[in-house]
């Protein structure tokens, strides 16, 4: 599960063969949004920048995110915590947009069951789901301070280093680190320990030396009512509330499969030493939804909607092989089994449409297969959404096929079948394995053990039961361990009887698969943030203005309001639009202060909102598109309707702009774009 | 805050005088729902219910939601936890479109900056807030076994007990377990102790002693980061993250006052012993505003747009003489100081708007006033919105003026300013008050001590200062206690002068008042689920149909679609109806199941959606509308906008009604309601 069972987890992935981290070519970062008609791109402004650095970038955006209050450290005021961040205004109306599209996209398109489930967890379902065990970071403390840190991060930062900055490192050396930061995921506490004390890695704060690595559970943990007896956890993943609610979901569809259930809500890891800003933090939003499948059918009917897709897919083949992603037709991926089945090929279909209209470029988000080290034994298939950002390449979505472990360990666990059915339509001829041991025969010959014996019989599986019956027939007998006596015991033929009986079936019953994409909202966003950030030059010498060129379907203001100038007869007529927009439900603000024309569109263009009305006359106005900086004049009291056409993805700008006439010489533009 | 600070929660009010608990007449409960047009209203079925009992009534309800999984206990496979509740995919819809128009009606539409702060809070943050040292329930424990539970629950399960079936009580008893009932949230520790001991209380559930009561934290604690060291709690309220915010949120807004910041988000009580369902859980779904005002002007320049509106309203004095609730008009309320001010008053009109719209019955909410012993000792006013439903009039959404305490608090704890300056377009001349001890005089007099007096002496407010100035004035000298000294000293008239000087200011600065509107969402959901509830007769004799009256606006489902008969035409016509219903943006489902339209029909009834289409046809269909289960027939390619007029509320269904032919002689309504 995404961002979640650690042994899917990487957050720099590609394994095999190692990157020279950040050594590959830098992709243009600062481009102009991918929604804009290539006419329209403000091309020559985007010339310099390609050669800024993957920090500076980092920090251009940042900066402005920080500053416009998209996001602030939390508590600040207190010193803040590590890993924990604020969305101010622009932020949150971002994240409702990401999630309103969600909730559009999958949950009402695809006829999903929404549920909502608590945060605090008892302890007995994280137990069953195995997080309470497993899921762990390995730390090592500072043996004076008791100071924290992560092991992997130690060994990795020691090995980045020695790669980026020893000039003496003999090739050997160098293929030596290399092979570690491949390996990294897969080492065990004691191998990392080994590692940690042959290079003499000391504490990074204080040089002082490291405690040996050991598991640090990664879940907040908490009590339950006022006893302090009933241990608790707040979530790392909200999908559990969905598998310990099965059976009433398989009954609201109607005792029916395939069915989805989707879940949008807070999850909590705590932890070690978080770093990297938005993408690594303490709580988030996770996105996920388990679509419990037929494991016998893994079809979907809607695959066609997506079979003619094309994008960058990574298998594990390429991966293996030192080869890059390439663009896979999605249908070719399915058919050729590279994608192991057309439901799991489904969602990654899905994903990239809901990842590609928010805003996401199509040409830095490709899907990469999970390697057999990555993947839990159980798990089918895996590929994760991966997009490009100034931290490299980032995990965003988990897109799983889980088959059927998820609800069968919470069945065994809690004692209630988590089962679906099949009702045949005639009853269907089946071969059964019947195994009847002879009480008397196994009594005679094990007495007090005979128990014991009678129920390891009784408890083989098809293939060493036939195998019994086989070397029973061939042999006569046969040696056979019975776990509970902790031996081997003699069978004889007459002891028991094995055979393969034909019987009629009304309908069969199975624990369902699931598949499971999960989003982690919160690096979407960012990453977000990251692919729609642009700069331009502005109106002093070096003045680089910042745009977030967001589709207006995840802008978070669509439309500012100016008066021109400071003159009632403006404000009149910008109050009755202000009106008309809000009755059509296009979020906007109204500034009226005096600030130039330029500036309050520059403030605006920093914010990412999409469209700015300029009121200069009180019959018609000026309609102004943030990224190509065009112009057009438009009556007053079409304006609203104007505005909700581009807001609301009917039309694009491109369409709009040929139906009115073009405003070429005015006050507002001069002072607007010199 | 609304469920938080406990000196302000009461979940049966009316302190005074004391009500008999469920002894007054109770309201027609099963009541159509009031969005319909009375002409439409099923009144024939509505006259028996009226006599059902409180408890009849609530378990029909809880048990249709529980059915249809609008919620379920979470973690019912494990045996559920007390006080957490799942939402299912209906009651998720419900929550959903609660919460959007939230957004919609205050965020939106009040230009709120909204933000997204952290469940997880370090401690330093509810240490400042008060939650750490007072955010505590009185507990006892059974001496025997362990078992916990509240202290003011039994004393108060008692008094009602005795009151409702001890047939021996007299008078005066029965006046004192009143009394009690009307004072208990005064009750100190102490006070509830001796009460528990003089009455014989014991364990309910094993008839052991009891301990004496003691605070117990209801905050969820646990540990932020690896090292134990650094405690953290999953907050109790949202509007914290806004405090801490101010600064940023107060310039993001120009540095201009007034302005509202707003949260929606989880909040979790580690409630002793839950009760009441939905109403009382350890973890629920807040949204909260705090809106920052200059404490010299809370005028509000909108007031007038809901100063006409008239609905019940319970003042501070009418509770305290026994009275009822009346009616008043809030332009009224507010002139008359019955409503401190008019922006406290604009937020009680824009909640009673909020919740009407939603569905709440006007004639069950009342905004009760808070008696002087609920108000915290800052607080200048506070009204709570109560919904009446079958556990009593509920609290659901409070609205407080809490002056400047909370932006106080977190400024003394942090060092950082949280202020809001005027700056005046013009210096003022402003008298301020200047207090100079002479050192001389002071050292002279009192030594070692000179320090503590002359720190106190500066420290004096404007009030004592001139009283101490008069008394100088008069008597030469003056008695003071200096509290660091922990005594009186004597001060004499060389000792220190005090002045009122003018001087000119360029502005001012001060901590702004915040007026709080919090909104319990599951309260609000719970109470709208049991005024839209009704039942009416079914086709099989004694038989009730469960029908959730949703306006539109909440209806999980807003449509659904049935093909008559399993006809490949009508399903190919109900396809096309969906795939049209959906370019219109209206959630539905298609019912294909073979069952008899009657039993489609009430089936959606008992989910709540207003309108069903039957396919009967392959150019025309049925629309029914779901209260007044009235029909008429729409074009197939007009069918969608009619939809969507309806459930956005652009018509009524009346107003839709004489536009199209009537249906009234067809299998489909034979079939429907015999």
């Amino acid at each position: 599960m995404l961002l979640l069972r650690r042994v899917c987890f990487l957050l720099l992935p590609s394994p095999s063969p190692p990157r020279a981290p950040l050594a590959k070519p830098l992709p243009p970062l600062l481009r102009p949004p991918r929604t804009l008609p290539s006419a329209a791109r403000p091309l020559a402004s985007m010339a310099a920048p390609a050669a800024m650095s993957r920090d500076a970038f980092r920090a251009a955006v940042t900066n402005t995110l920080e500053r416009r209050l998209f996001f602030v450290p939390s508590f600040k005021i207190y010193g803040g915590v590590a890993g924990l961040y604020d969305y101010g205004p622009p932020g949150c109306a971002v994240k409702a947009n990401v999630l309103a599209f969600w909730r559009q996209h999958f949950v009402l398109e695809e006829g999903m069951l929404e549920v909502d489930c608590p945060c605090v967890t008892p302890e007995v379902v994280l137990k069953a789901s195995g997080h309470v065990d497993k899921f762990t970071d390995l730390m090592v403390k500072d043996e004076k301070t008791g100071n924290c840190y992560r092991a992997d991060h130690l060994l990795k930062d020691f090995c980045k280093d020695k790669l980026e900055k020893d000039q003496t490192l003999s090739p050997e050396q160098a293929e030596e680190y290399n092979k570690i930061l491949a390996i990294l995921d897969d080492l065990s506490a004691e191998q990392l320990g080994a590692k940690i004390k042959e290079y003499g890695i000391v504490a990074p704060d204080t040089k002082n030396p490291l405690s040996d690595p050991y598991p640090f559970n990664l879940m907040f943990q908490t009590s339950i009512g006022p006893s302090g007896l009933s241990p608790g956890y707040m979530r790392p993943e909200t999908a559990q509330g969905i598998f310990v609610n099965f059976k009433d979901l398989y009954y609201y569809n109607g005792n029916k499969l395939p069915f989805a259930a989707a879940q949008i809500g807070q999850a909590f890891r705590n932890e070690i030493s978080p770093r990297q800003g938005l993408l690594r933090v303490r709580e988030f939003t996770l996105a996920e939804i388990e679509h419990f499948v037929d494991p016998e059918d893994k079809s979907h009917p809607k695959f066609c909607d997506v079979s003619d897709l094309e994008f960058l897919m990574f298998p594990r083949e390429d991966q293996m092989a030192g080869r890059s992603a390439t663009r896979l037709k999605l249908g070719n991926a399915v058919s050729e089994g590279t994608v192991n089945n057309e439901t799991l090929g489904y969602f990654i279909g899905r994903v990239y449409l809901f990842l590609t209209q928010l805003g996401i470029d199509k040409d830095r988000l490709r899907f990469r297969q999970h390697l057999p080290n990555e993947m839990a034994h159980y798990a089918a298939d895996c590929w994760d959404a991966e997009i490009e950002c100034s931290y490299g390449w980032i995990e965003c979505v988990g897109i799983a096929d889980r088959s059927a472990y998820d609800l069968r360990a919470h069945s065994d666990k809690s004692g209630e079948k988590l089962e679906a059915h099949e009702k045949f339509a005639e009853p269907r001829e089946v071969e059964k394995l019947v195994i009847t041991p002879s009480k008397k025969e196994l009594g005679l010959a094990f007495k007090g053990n005979q128990r014991m014996v009678l129920e390891a019989l009784e408890a083989m599986g098809e293939t060493e039961a036939l195998e019994m019956k086989a070397a029973l027939e061939s042999k006569g007998e046969v040696e056979f361990k019975v776990c509970t006596l902790g031996k081997d015991v003699t069978i004889k033929k007459n002891m028991v009887s094995i055979n393969i009986e034909k019987k009629k079936e009304h309908q069969r019953k199975f624990t369902p698969s699931v598949i499971e994409p999960s989003f982690g909202i919160g690096r979407i966003i960012y990453c977000l943030f990251e692919h729609c950030f642009y700069q331009r030059p502005g109106k002093a010498e070096d003045e680089q203005l910042n745009v977030f060129g967001f589709p207006p379907l995840v802008a978070p203001i669509k439309c500012t309001v100016f008066p021109l100038v400071k003159l009632e007869k403006f404000e009149v007529v910008a109050k009755k639009i202000s009106k008309a927009l809000t009755a059509a439900g296009i979020s906007h603000i109204i500034d009226m202060t005096g600030n130039t024309i330029g500036k309050r569109y520059a403030r605006t263009d920093e914010l990412g909102v999409p469209l700015a009305i300029t009121v200069d006359n009180t019959t018609s106005v000026t309609v102004r598109d943030r990224d190509s900086k065009d112009q057009i004049r438009v009556e007053v009291d079409e304006v609203a309707s104007v505005a909700k056409e581009v807001t609301d993805g009917q039309s694009t700008w491109a369409d709009i702009m040929w139906r009115y006439p073009t405003h070429t010489a005015s006050v507002a533009e001069d002072e607007a774009e010199p």
